[in-house]
């Protein structure tokens, strides 16, 4: 991520100041100060009633064309659960319920810097799946023929879940 | 939270448009978005070796002078669980181990907007208490001597805790 140039409140150029414990960018003319915090983002580890797991292959960076759990960012006023059932039905047009909070996790991404993930597992409430532009393919597997998923994050989910 | 009225990066006028299913505030000559994220925010719920649980009445707004659990924003790069452990130590000078995670809720803050809020179960290391400013006094308490907690997401913490 590159740091703010300007403060987006007078567009005065940002000079870098030590505050509350760290160096942060900060306006000399309007005192704005630049927060920089982990971006929330939402995982839905997501089984039909057979328990099989939905995984998807990602038709976008990063880790394009890896095997993945769907999942994004959650928006500003979102509960987290929300995000979670919003970002599985934009991908797949799955509808669900929240089954329980798996975890949450810290990782730091090249593309978006450092994000603060949380799982839940979902219940799939159906079967149709319709993917959108952000997936080649979409599927329920059961273990034995579950396709590799090597985003190390997402690995991790899938181990906590305690899956199947 | 007022709106961004300047590009970060370039200082251009930005100006609204709907991208990604959302008003937004974009850049017409850079193209940068400002996307607005809920902000993330631990809680530890702390209790001592007789499972007492700490408060603190908090010295500074939002709910300034209430009983609250201590907690706070956790930064960029930081493991949720590094910050929760970070903020009770500020605020304390307490140190603890995570025992578990207990929950995640999403909040409207009138002050800082859309918050995410962790909450872990502390246990405290020791009892020497050392507040800092944004503190007026803390203390472990039994739960037939806790002082009144009125902030409901702490209510709902406590609660979500099943303590005793």
């Amino acid at each position: 991520m590159k740091p703010f140039a300007f403060c987006p409140h007078c567009a005065t150029p940002l000079n870098e100041a030590f505050i509350d414990g760290r160096d942060r960018m900060n306006c000399p003319k309007c005192g704005w100060v630049h927060y920089v915090n982990p971006l929330p983002v939402t995982i839905a580890f997501t089984v039909n009633k057979n328990n099989e797991l939905l995984v998807i292959r990602r038709a976008h960076e990063p880790a394009f064309n890896e095997w993945a759990l769907p999942g994004g960012f959650i928006e500003a006023g979102e509960r987290p659960e929300d995000g979670c059932l919003r970002e599985l039905y934009e991908e797949t047009s799955l509808e669900g319920s929240i089954d329980r909070l798996i975890g949450v996790w810290h990782r730091d991404s090249d593309v978006y810097g450092s994000l603060m993930v949380v799982a839940y597992r979902v219940i799939a409430a159906h079967e149709r799946i319709a993917i959108n532009h952000e997936v080649f393919e979409a599927g329920f597997y059961r273990p034995d023929n579950l396709p590799l998923v090597r985003i190390p994050l997402h690995r991790q989910i899938i181990e906590a879940s305690r899956w199947p």
